[in-house]
Parts: C-alpha cells; sequence; structure tokens
C-alpha cells in the first residue's frame, strides 16, 4: 500500500547519528567522527552500588511504578539548586523539569512554538540534531554564521528585521557544536538584547559547558533572563552517560507547564529508575571532582590533538582551539569541499563529519570537517591526525 | 513577558496522568483510579540479579553509550520473534522498534502523519493519553461508540464515509481503556475491511493483551494485516514495568524507517541500559510464567471487585466484566453524571475516574465512571466497593 506521510517526512534524513555511530564503530576505523563522551569518564563503580542501594531499599518497588511527567522530585532538586547556586539561572518564576536528553527539550519546546512554515534562527555549522528536530516540525531553518566569538550580530539583526513569524534563536552558547567556538559574555548580552527588542524567545542548548578545560568561565545566556526568555536546555549526557538519556529543562513556570502536559502526550515520563540513580549518584559523590576528572582526560586528548594538527596541516587550512567540550573544527581553504575530505578520509579509515550535516541546507557545500577528541585513544589521534592530514594534501592537491 | 505557543496548546489539557497519581496515592485514599500494574508483580528479585549480572559483563560501558534509535538488537529480536511466532503478526516486510513505553509509538505514528484539522477515528470512551496526544497534534478527533464487542460499524462506516482527511482509526482492541470490552475477531476483521475499503491506517494499542484472566486468545488485530495497514504499539509496563518506560512499534518497514528518524529527532533512543535488562531478563526467565502468575493475581482482584459490585449496586447500574486488563467500566443510568459520582466517592476516599476524561469532547457528560482492580489490596476493594456502592445509591436519589 502507499503510505501518506506527512510532507516534511518524505524529505526527513535518515537517522545521521546511527550512520555515524555504526562507521565509526566498525573495526579499525579510528572515530574522529563520534559526538560521545568518553567511555572512559563513566562512573560505572560508582553506578553499580548506587544501582545496588536503590535495589535494597524499602521502596525499591516505587521506582518501577510509573512517576510524574516533570520528573523524579530529588534529581530536579539537586538540578534547579545547582544550575542557581553554581551557574546563576533561575528565577522565582522559573522550574526545572527532567527529560529524554537534551535532544528532547528542544523537540518539546518547537512542537510548542513552531507551525510549518515558522521561523527558528540558527548558528550556522550547527547541531544536526536539532536541525532535524526544527525540520520534523517544518519550520523555515534561518542561519545565520557562527564566528569564533559566537553569532554574526549584524546578520542576526538583519534577519530579524526580514524575517516573518520568528519564533526563536537556537544557540549553543558554549563549545559549540559542530565549531567548538563559545559564544563571548559580550554577544551573550547582544543576543538577549536583541531578543528582546524583537520580542523572539532563546533556546539556549548547553550540553558541554560543565567540561571546561582552559579559559575562562562563561556563565549560561539563561543566567542574564530576568523575564523568561530564556529557556534553558541541559544535559547529563556527557556528566554521568549518554544511554540512559537524562537531560533538563530550565524555564519560566508557564513553559514548563505545556512542555510537562506535551511530554506526557510524547512519553510520560523518563525511565524512573535511572532518575533516581542520578540524583544518588550526586547525592554520595562529588560531581565537581567528577567532572575535574573528565576534563583532566579531554585535555590530554585535545592538546595532543590541537598540537599534531597544528604540525602536519598544511597552510591555509584552519581549525578552531576549543577551551572544552568535545570538538575540533578544521576549515579548508575556501571552494574545497570538506565532504570530499570526509570521504578520502574514510577510504582511508578515519571517521570524520562533513561540515554539510551542519548545514540548515544540507545540499549546500561546507569548507569544513567536525573532529571529535573525546573518543579516539592517544594512538588513534597520532595516526588518524597524521592520515587526516596526507587527506587534506591531496584533497588540496 | 507574554509566550506565543500554538493554539492548540492553550486548551491542552494539564497532565491528568499526574493529578491522578497524586490522588491515588494520597495517604488513606482507595486507588481505584489507578492505571498501573500492581507492584507485586514487578520481578525485582530478578531485575536485580540481571542488572548486577550487566554491571559485571566485560561490555557493561557500552551500555551507557549512545545507541541506535531503532533499540537495542536483542530485545528488538525477541520481541519480534515472540510477537510472530506465539501472535501471528509481523510479515516478511514489518519490523520491530523499541520506544519509550506504549504512548511513545502513538506520539510518533501521530506526528509522522497528521497536520492540524486532519481527523483520527477513535473508540468512544478511550485513553485519555492518546487523546492528548492527537491533540498536541491538532487532530479532529471523531468519536465511534465503543459497545461490549467493539466499535459500532456503522457509525464506523458512516464516519468514513463522511470525514475528510481521515488518517487512522485508532483501537486498543483487547481489554480497552477504560471499558475492558474486548473487540471480537468478527469485528476485528471487520474493521480492516473497513479500513481498506476507505484506504486508511489503523492504529492498534495493545498493551493489556497479554494479560488475559479468563476467555478465548484472541490474536492482535496485527495479525489479519498483510500489507502494512496496522501500527501495533506494544507495551512491557504491565509485563515487566512501567517505570522503565518501554514499548514497542511493529509495522512496516518504511513506517518504521520515518518513526525511527522521527524518534532520533525526538529523544534519540530510549534508555539502554533498561533495554538490556528487559532482553536478559526474557532470555533468562520465563516470561509465559510470570505472566500467568501476574493473571493468577488479577483473578483474585477482578473476581472480589466484580462480585461485589453484583452484590451491593443498585439496578439500573450496569458495569463490565473483563477477560483481562486492569480495569472495570461502571455505567450509571442515563441521564447521571459519572463526573458527579467520582466527586461524591473523592470526598469519601475513594478515587475513580469520571469518564468525561475519556471523551473525544472533555466536556460533554460520561454516565461512566473507570475503576481498576489492580492496584488496590483485597481490604481496599471491599471497603472501596461498599462506599463505592454507597455514593452511587446517593446520586441516584
Amino acid at each position: 500500500m502507499e503510505f501518506h506521510f506527512l510532507d516534511r517526512f518524505q524529505h526527513m534524513a535518515p537517522p545521521a547519528g546511527g550512520d555515524v555511530l555504526k562507521m565509526a564503530s566498525a573495526p579499525g576505523v579510528i572515530p574522529f567522527s563520534a559526538g560521545n563522551p568518553s567511555a572512559e569518564t563513566f562512573s560505572l563503580k560508582e553506578m553499580e552500588q548506587v544501582t545496588k542501594n536503590l535495589f535494597a531499599q524499602k521502596g525499591a518497588a516505587a521506582l518501577f511504578q510509573y512517576g510524574v511527567s516533570e520528573g523524579y522530585g530529588p534529581l530536579r532538586e539537586f538540578l534547579q539548586n545547582r544550575m542557581k547556586s553554581k551557574h546563576g539561572t533561575g528565577r522565582e518564576s522559573d522550574r526545572l523539569m527532567i527529560t529524554s536528553g537534551g535532544q528532547q527539550v528542544i523537540d518539546l519546546f518547537t512542537r510548542l512554538m513552531v507551525n510549518p512554515g515558522d521561523a527558528v534562527i540558527v548558528e550556522e555549522p550547527t547541531f544536526m540534531g536539532a536541525l532535524n528536530t526544527f525540520r520534523s516540525a517544518g519550520a523555515r531553518i534561518v542561519p545565520v554564521p557562527m564566528e569564533q566569538d559566537g553569532m554574526d550580530l549584524n546578520r542576526l539583526e538583519q534577519v530579524l528585521q526580514e524575517e516573518k513569524q520568528i519564533k526563536f534563536i537556537y544557540v549553543i552558547t558554549t563549545f559549540q557544536n559542530p565549531t567548538g567556538f563559545s559564544t563571548t559574555m559580550e554577544k551573550r548580552r547582544a543576543i538577549y538584547q536583541l531578543a528582546q527588542k524583537y520580542d523572539v524567545m532563546i533556546l539556549e542548548d548547553n550540553p558541554y559547558f560543565e567540561l571546561r578545560i582552559s579559559g575562562e568561565y562563561l556563565p549560561p545566556l539563561k543566567s542574564l533572563d530576568e523575564e523568561g526568555r530564556v529557556i534553558f536546555a541541559g544535559s547529563l549526557s556527557k556528566i554521568l552517560s549518554p544511554g540512559v538519556r537524562l537531560g533538563y529543562a530550565q524555564a519560566h513556570e508557564d513553559v514548563i507547564a505545556r512542555m510537562t502536559a506535551l511530554k506526557q502526550a510524547e512519553d510520560v515520563h523518563s525511565n524512573l529508575f535511572f532518575q533516581a540513580v542520578a540524583a544518588e549518584y550526586f547525592a554520595r559523590y562529588d560531581l565537581d571532582a567528577h567532572i575535574a576528572a573528565c576534563t583532566a582526560l579531554y585535555k590530554e586528548k585535545r592538546d595532543r590533538m590541537l598540537s599534531l594538527l597544528e604540525k602536519n596541516l598544511p597552510e591555509g587550512v584552519t581549525f578552531s582551539r576549543p577551551e572544552g567540550g568535545l570538538f575540533v573544527w578544521l576549515q579548508l581553504p575556501e571552494g574545497l569541499d570538506g565532504s570530499a575530505l570526509a570521504a578520502r578520509c574514510a577510504q582511508n579509515k578515519v571517521a570524520v563529519v562533513p561540515g554539510a550535516a551542519f548545514l540548515a541546507d544540507g545540499t549546500q557545500v561546507s569548507a569544513g570537517v567536525r573532529l571529535n577528541y573525546s573518543t579516539p585513544s592517544h594512538e588513534q589521534i597520532d595516526e588518524g591526525v597524521e592520515i587526516l592530514a596526507r587527506c587534506v594534501r591531496e584533497i588540496m592537491g
């Protein structure tokens, strides 16, 4: 029979993450394409202990029963307190809800706001998972170039003036995916002021901000928000585990109330047992010490990759020098195609993600590719950068 | 500031499940309002053992990393095989994916199919979670009366003739929520033939069908499907645990491909560790024996509730005699209001769900209320039915 899916799903990209995962995990392939944290950062021993304790406690059965859509109380409280006291986000009228990863925050908020044809402003390049969510809602995706210090503000204002039905600005403020760039405080303030001026909301996706390796701490854009204009999307994927699928939204109570109602219609609630595991883990262990151990590991890998890129890449090729997160953005001289480089790398068993995957219009050419340093081993970084540099020279002729 | 949510979310009901949960779990309240399985049916000891083994295995870290959106391979295979060999569903072109509960199957399929204004045909009364999902997509919900043996077929055909832009028929074929009624094989076939005749799809929600207490086994409507017209929504909530949020869709490969792409944009994948727990639990223990133990427990509770209703209720009040599942549907004489009965019961510390919650238009009056027998203890059933019967007599004057 013929299926009559909505038009926008006829053109929706197949699960790119799945393909990337499959390719990166093929035997012998060097996984510079990964988007995940290093498995070395998972606190398996501690989670095992916490799990054991939870099963042993008197009320264990309650963790297997239905829970409330806004999430497990102790986890919500821990995150709300941490965000407020450590990162300065959350006013009197703000609330926090638990989601199935940061991805679900993007999805729920988009569904609340976007009719087919409405506009969403994004940094370009930006996270492909968010682009797919916006596509699934039928949004017009309006790109604004991402610069080393954040969005191009002139272009942002121009777009705010010209476009109709703009629903929100989507920004990844710290250690952006895919570029590794962070938006400066000055630009965070400017973006917030522009959002006020043109009365649009801001979806701040900030899954990596706790993974700072070097440089000055930058509070979330949400910390500037006095009126409920900013929805903060947080994630436990990079500080606990991606596989357990836990994230959170911090936003005005009216926004959280709608997102909670929609979450109930979407999946009722997130895995309750692992919400309790996370809450117990955070209560019993020192999260900041854990994060410090993660970033120490990532510092070695990042420094290794950056110094090898510096040494091996030919002139004319640029790359970002991220102060944290998981990604380096490599850019070929103008006119060259990152997809060609990615294909050549793949032939030589190095997986990288072509920049086109991060464009609003994925059929356009990008001179960039995204490199991940959290997943490969030191040996893979050494070997991979050497192969990559050879491929770059070949592409550049 | 003023928030500009889409119109359809201005009128979306607050999380009813949450309210129901909170009321039913208040101290001293008899929880006839619950929609959950009995905590006595959770295999805590076995899940604890499986969990311990998973942490001890060599590849444990992989269960905390990102997984693929279609779900954990061994769990998909187990469910696909079980559905095929035991229940006769799944042709060559059908595939199975893992979701975050049966609710997410309803959500994903609805998002693929329904533009605001499109029609979805439902049994009336029907599951309020599905109604909220349809509302979140802006669907026109077209009700067809639910009878003791399934939908009113004359009305169904009339609606299929008259309505425009019908996307699918939503049916809960076995031990329906809230009525406890099951659709006979004859009506399953008739519904399938009508769906063919008018070229609409069928979303078969079937979370309770494994919980048969008595009567003749009914294969899923999906087992009749040769062409990919039926999407089967399955759930592990009632045979393993609702809190771990696992369900599955079985459907044509083209449908599963789109649902998988959309799931990636919605939440990437479901909790991976508990997908592995479920797969290991099913591999190591006898699921049919576990289900037999569950239904033996439920038989005692159901029989107790039905015989007390029989004994205590005044003439003119009817109630369903379900052969399984979790619910009994009680109906007052025509003209009386189930919401008034529910309110009176609540004053007397018995929680029941008013029938209006299960109507396409929730502002209409329903003479019914839903009773749950899986959660209350024997003592609570005894005391609760007595109070309920007294309230019924008061309502009837």
